[in-house]
């Protein structure tokens, strides 16, 4: 590391007794409300001197130790306070991956307040819609996302010019904590009594209607973070590279999991490859997070090369399709694909069988691009029928591999509610009812029955899940039903393709028929120039002998580009419009 | 495994739909009580055919995959409610290590019933008393422990000759089960509404008084077993050796620790050195667990060698000494010491810090047996002042390595309390008071505060506890505390000595002695034959060079033997009435 680096004065902490939060009184000596708060004190207290964050590919590059940067979630909690937080207060934060957002995801929850994680890639009026409907009380923001911010605000706002020097408003917030805590430490703060209470909120990208505010609790969030260390064997020799923007589902969580695992972790402001391709092949990197398109660039990136040491990459917010698997592994990067949404942290995951051993590549990768089975901590994850005559019993679905039905979820993982939408949670659960039950002498009221995905899928025979599509991602072909993921699937391992997306097009005779958009390979662009009618006899081809007559594609379109939404998503809606338009 | 074995065929699973208890109505979507009989039923969904649990050298060796363990769990579950067990009902299981009590760590908690496992190596009269105090209403017990049942009963016995074929009264009981299932599965049984309801009931061995009777919850073996499995690193791959008993404090979570792991069981019934060798050498044994003086024998076997592949191995009970840590490490066995009594599972651990890694050996193991830091789920361990002025405020020692206090705890994984036992519950909890909380609809008193441990340590500075005695093994030796404890570890470091025990023995002119009681090692006995004069001055001379003059052991006495508890423990007890005589 860089010896040009302190930490302010006011990121040192003393010689402490005992790093330890205020006990809530009442509580009975055997229980104690499940917090991920707990995990940075804790590595704190064992690895005080280990490398806990790095932050080196900026002008001012900083990295702080667990002891260190402990003291400075200290501060940031005793700096909200001091700025009128109160509990359950939100506080948006608005920056890429960044000690600043790193620090919220500890110290906003020790301040008993409710992190409001905002995706940088928003316009200003999403963000000012945010805002406004977490009624957050105080904002965190980056120095290149100020623009996002709507020109007359009531609530204060805090800028980090993302130096980690004296001087940064940032900084100065955090020593202002400091010494409004008067050294009181971590026993000046009240450690949350309660286990379900919120521990984030992060707003839907929404590719239709306003975003929704997702609440999780500490309860799942802890729980989740133990599972993702736990599945990923996340450890104190593992260093974890922030390519996944923490903003997205708090970041799958593992800004939790690594802290608890003793990791070390090294954030990237943007989606860099040669950046991370560095890091891959001189910083020891183990474990990485990042959605399909993210790994597609970073398989194809220039840079890329065989590495020196495995390196474990969790793979969710889409299936990845066999040729990525393949492409992944081949450079020695070992796939771990998961599956959740922003409702709750990973959820499923694909495990491994011995027997797919002996299977060719092929045919393992389409077994490693199902979703699995439910998390070390999740309960459960079915497919079930659609509600029936409106009866909303939850029937699952054959075993058949075949049946397509709709994923439900429930147990601790599953989230809280949509923030102040109660027509929303209710529509979000199925086959249950209002009750209520009391805990620490409060009331609470809540949906029993399970979280409804909206997504669809099969289970096999082995119980394992695997998503066909989303309800408006199935295809109508001559009065078939036609995956379009599984379409993407085969046109994937066409050696040309980096990336496809198929939607339904509106057909005279079939009434809808698929319409593939594909990006062609940096090396196969060439090859293929000027003569995309060529390709596109080739890629039918390649269709006619892997899929049924009605699932075969009846267009190929070569693009540059497919739109996407801010988080990495395809956004098929507006594929739809440009077919429609055909 | 050999093929002569076929389960019974009522621990044939039906291709089943799906492997879920029935959901207690009223729970929230996102909440789902914490139970570790979760793990077999996720364990048989996503590896069913996966090796669980191998019985192999008995006369009739067993061998069941996750999903036939899980099937006969079910049955026993079914089994039990057929006999009239009731949720909460005690189910007393006397077995060494074998599928019996294996499958009472699920079957019991599936029928919402409280295992009461029992030392086998208690007397009748011992056995006799738990089985009233318990009011246990069924009892399971191996066919080589009936002698140990009172002579008349008034509650049902279901023997086991451990053959695990027809014809065997447990399997019998089994088949009823499953007939009296009528193939409901397991949606015919109900999930524990409730995860703070009692998981185990194990009575402590009591070396003065009655044998108390310890109850953990269903959330804190829950956590503590996810923490085991994340702790020791168990996974699909690993095979874990059955050498602890499974009835000393519930198998220290183990038992369901693996089952979440996907880890492959090996159950031996007696602590047989060179089966366990055997199995070493020849098992893929991975993880294993044991007392320090179980660990001396697995090192000081004929057959022991260096390990192909290293093994990682559980320590608890007490401080394993230095050159105890330095016999296992040469041969490949490396240990993993953790911190526990039977009032909760391991609670702290050892966590070895990079910087020991330039250490000599016998440094290294000296920081090696500190008892470290909390575990993974658990909560607070402190060393405190002991009550003062009937001021009972909990004040932590300074962390200077030298003040002794008394070590106490907090967290999910303390105990509930003491079975029927409130006066003691009352006095096993320190700093808090009595209060209530609802939760479910039901109103629960609990004491807040600590549970004391009666361990005596010092925390050094840099927050690891370091046991020092418990109260009475300090020696006050001319008005200086002599901790039995480190004149032991001093001892053991000699080259002769296999194990050591110290004790206080009246002195007239310094108060109290160190009397040290040494077994030799095989290879050193001839050597010291008629000669135990010469050896004693040999031994105090080591001493001399280690440890400050008053804790010098004023007498040596060469012994063939140590007595021991049923649980192996040393009992000091018993050695304080041989030198009071003296």
């Amino acid at each position: 590391m860089p010896s040009t680096f302190s930490p302010t004065p006011a990121s040192i902490p003393p010689k402490s007794p005992r790093l330890a939060l205020r006990q809530p009184k009442g509580l009975p000596a055997n229980f104690q409300p499940l917090n991920p708060l707990q995990f940075i004190l804790r590595a704190a207290e064992i690895y005080p001197d280990k490398l806990a964050l790095v932050h080196s590919d900026v002008k001012y590059p900083v990295h702080y130790s667990f002891a260190v940067w402990c003291q400075r979630i200290q501060n940031l909690a005793y700096a909200l306070i001091q700025a009128g937080i109160n509990p359950g207060d939100r506080v948006a934060v608005i920056a890429p991956n960044s000690p600043l957002i790193a620090d919220a995801h500890h110290g906003v929850l020790a301040a008993q307040a409710v992190p409001c994680l905002i995706n940088t890639r928003l316009k200003p009026s999403e963000v000012a819609y945010i805002l406004d409907h977490s009624a957050s009380s105080i904002i965190l923001v980056d120095h290149e996302y100020t623009h996002l911010l709507p020109p007359t605000l009531k609530v204060r706002v805090i800028v980090s010019n993302d130096t980690g020097r004296s001087g940064d408003p940032y900084e100065e917030f955090l020593s202002s904590g400091r010494a409004y805590s008067q050294e009181r430490g971590w026993a000046g703060l009240e450690y949350n009594p309660d286990e379900n209470a919120p521990a984030t909120l992060c707003y839907t990208s929404g590719t239709t209607g306003r975003p929704k505010g997702v609440v999780t609790t500490l309860r799942g969030s802890y729980l989740a973070a133990v599972a993702n260390a736990y599945e990923s064997r996340i450890h104190l020799e593992s260093t974890y590279l922030w390519i996944l923007p923490m903003f997205h589902a708090a970041g799958w969580t593992f800004p939790w999991a690594n802290v608890f695992g003793f990791a070390t972790q090294i954030t990237l402001r943007t989606v860099d490859y040669p950046l991370i391709w560095k890091h891959f092949l001189n910083s020891a990197v183990t474990h990485y997070c990042g959605a399909p398109t993210v790994q597609i660039g970073i398989v194809n990136d220039p840079a890329a090369k065989r590495l020196p040491r495995p390196i474990s990459a969790i793979v969710a917010g889409a299936a990845p399709t066999a040729s990525l698997i393949a492409s992944l592994e081949k450079i020695g990067i070992q796939p771990i694909h998961v599956y959740g949404l922003t409702q709750y942290g990973p959820f499923t995951r694909n495990f491994a069988q011995p027997s797919w051993a002996s299977l060719s590549p092929q045919d393992r990768s389409t077994f490693m691009a199902r979703q699995g089975h439910p998390f070390a901590t999740a309960q459960d994850a079915r497919v079930v029928h659609p509600p029936k005559d409106g009866d909303d019993t939850l029937v699952d679905v054959p075993r058949d591999g075949k049946t397509v039905g709709e994923i439900v979820t429930r147990g601790n993982i599953v989230m809280k509610e949509y923030f102040r939408d109660p027509e929303a949670t209710a529509k979000a659960f199925r086959g249950g009812e209002i009750d209520f039950y009391h805990i620490l002498h409060k009331l609470i009221f809540w949906s029993t029955g399970s979280f409804n995905t909206g997504d669809l899928a099969v289970i096999h025979p082995d119980g394992a899940i695997a998503i066909v599509d989303r309800s408006k991602d199935i295809i109508i072909s001559g009065g078939e039903n036609a995956s379009s993921l599984a379409i993407e699937q085969e046109l994937a391992s066409h050696p040309c393709v980096l990336e496809v997306s198929v939607v339904a097009r509106n057909h005279v005779k079939w009434g809808e028929r698929p319409h593939a958009f594909v990006i062609l390979r940096p090396k196969s662009i060439a090859k293929w120039k000027g003569r995309h009618d060529a390709f596109e006899k080739e890629l039918k081809a390649h269709a006619k002998g892997r899929l049924p007559g009605f699932a075969c594609p009846e267009w190929v379109q070569v693009v540059d580009e497919l739109p996407k939404t801010s988080t990495g998503k395809i956004l098929k809606v507006d594929l739809r419009k440009i077919v429609a338009k055909l």
